[in-house]
């Protein structure tokens, strides 16, 4: 294999762009694996908002080519006794503390194989109490996309990763309840209803399915943006969830709904 | 030719950062197109605002290399049954759907090539009705810089790209009357009259050109920055367009002025 | 040594990532070394804020590979007669302005060796004189990385090249003072008082060492984030100072102090 055609390394993290950290794990790997990739997946997690970076990390990876390594750093815990992991989970890596910030991934796809990092022969020569991403992870990473192997950055991992708990969406007589899970750049709201629940628990004979979204009737499924100009919709976005948006403006702003608002789908017998 | 050594591929979207949509994009890019360089054009383009995209695209290009493909996705029409394409126009590509994105560059370079992206087998396997950006236009980008003919992607097109309107800058008897197209970081007006049109449009032995915004005096037009500490000034920039500064300061927010005020260049005879 | 393993050239600036300031001095090094990969340092540093992009740039450096091309451009002189500079300093190399942007990296590593700009060869076709960034820096940075020498580029620096002066801290009986350098994304407060500093000026068997900001006591100096749940702590950072911050908080906004404002370590004799 030519060392170019290396899957890349992504890097979430809650660190922002205003500083140099992000650029600081970018150039520890440009050092370690000269030839790899390196994609910034987003680094605008809110701060130590673990649950929102375990949700961006589950719906972008498909996007990624097999073995892509992503490194996910929303740490509260750095330099405490939290553990750092290196996963195989579904058809990539990850890297990263074990805080939770895996769940969403570890719900979706088969975990096969997690070590604890802890052979400091992959990390930098001095690591910090405060910077992990740049000490631990981002070396880690760097000496997986370069080839070594997994059993040498530590033993496997002894009990369960952590994982968060969501509320589960509810399925009525003839309604499904769920919430909203985030809000995207455009003012979408991205809901926990996904297309998989949607197809297996709404009767494929339902007569006028309808979505509603706090008190406010949104109306049917639509199938893209551009059926309803300007209106408020609901649609199956690109993560394969139900979204609640405006086309041309931002339904958060239309509803003021935020994080956690309800979102029902009710049927009638056809 | 090495694969190193194929042209880049940028992106332009109004996607912003906070998201994994441009990440995804070079997800799909890197599984394609291992080895092609992938660079952010902006992803600050205002939701939808597919005039703001066009110019900025129109303005960045010529610091790219021969044959890079610019990818542009400001996208209100996506699902629709708008048209999506890629073009050889001057001395670049692009790639994105036919609503005006592209006019910046089509006023300025020959339009040479365009086809119609209808062949699916340059797709993802499963394309959204939300997110052509990463199902389409990113996996055609790739296949072209890894060397696909541009024909493979579908058929010419059969009527023009559709091109946005701009209101031309006016010229009097002494003076050009033009206006504010964008404003950017630094709070710097830049304007659609462009040294080409100064050179033509202002007699060469014109005496006192002055420069004026809003009903302020500007002044004459200056060389550089440094030329005028702490003051309101106006000079050619760097894409070419005659641009409204103050020095070490915002112009906008001084002169409370956005896209859309009026410019006037005035001369008198010599 | 393969194209491909050569050090990476990195970019700060003061561009912000609204506009296609950055991509462009991207689409410049593109086009000259299609193999050096380019990483952005930081492009959010205060608009003509020399002084925060020097302490930006002299933080980061460390976490680079020997060699990097760190580029530079804070400038608001460009266009003027201020000289144009390449330089090696400490393992790395740097391009930019002489303005001053070098000096938090001149007080912390041995200077080398110092150009001045002034070959036109290693230039684009045409220099504008607002963006020498595009025009200037990055092109000589592309071309140095491609392995032209350095004594291509101009003459050797006749004069020393600009240094600002920051306050030093101070020593007194049973305390050093210092200051609140800069504010972090996460509200953290980064000091000049360095871990060399503490460790020599520190008396090792000094008890009970007290952190005081602004009027505040915020106890000693822990070891992690994580040993003070919730709270104000004092802690050495990443970048080897002494940071004020609160776990999962931003001591920014709990304190409403900003750059500027006093740091004292106080001890008792034990």
């Amino acid at each position: 294999m030519s060392a170019n055609l290396a899957p890349p390394i992504t890097l979430l993290t809650d660190f922002g762009m205003q500083d140099t950290y992000v650029a600081e794990m970018h150039g520890v790997i440009a050092g370690l694996a000269p030839n790899v990739r390196v994609i910034d997946l987003t680094h605008a997690i809110l701060p130590q908002n673990i649950r929102q970076g375990a949700l961006a990390l589950a719906d972008a990876v498909e996007a990624f080519p097999d073995g892509t390594i992503h490194v996910a750093v929303v740490d509260p815990g750095v330099g405490s006794r939290r553990r750092a992991v290196a996963a195989e989970i579904g058809r990539w890596r990850f890297v990263g503390p074990d805080n939770g910030l895996l769940s969403g991934v570890l719900r979706r796809w088969p975990r096969q194989r997690v070590v604890s990092l802890t052979n400091p022969q992959f990390f930098r020569a001095a690591v910090s109490r405060t910077f992990h991403g740049r000490d631990i992870f981002a070396p880690v990473a760097a000496h997986w996309a370069a080839g070594v192997a997994l059993e040498a950055f530590g033993n496997p991992l002894e009990t369960p990763l952590i994982q968060l708990d969501w509320p589960s969406p509810t399925r009525g007589d003839h309604c499904l309840t769920g919430q909203v899970l985030a809000i995207d750049h455009f003012g979408n709201l991205l809901t926990d209803l996904t297309v998989d629940l949607l197809s297996t628990q709404v009767p494929s004979g339902a007569a006028s399915v309808t979505v509603l979204v706090g008190e406010q009737c949104v109306g049917p499924i639509v199938g893209a943006y551009s059926e309803r100009p300007g209106q408020l919709l609901a649609l199956v976005g690109s993560h394969g969830r139900l979204e609640i948006a405006v086309e041309s403006g931002s339904a958060a702003k239309q509803l003021q709904l935020g994080v956690g608002a309800t979102v029902v789908v009710q049927w009638s017998h056809s």
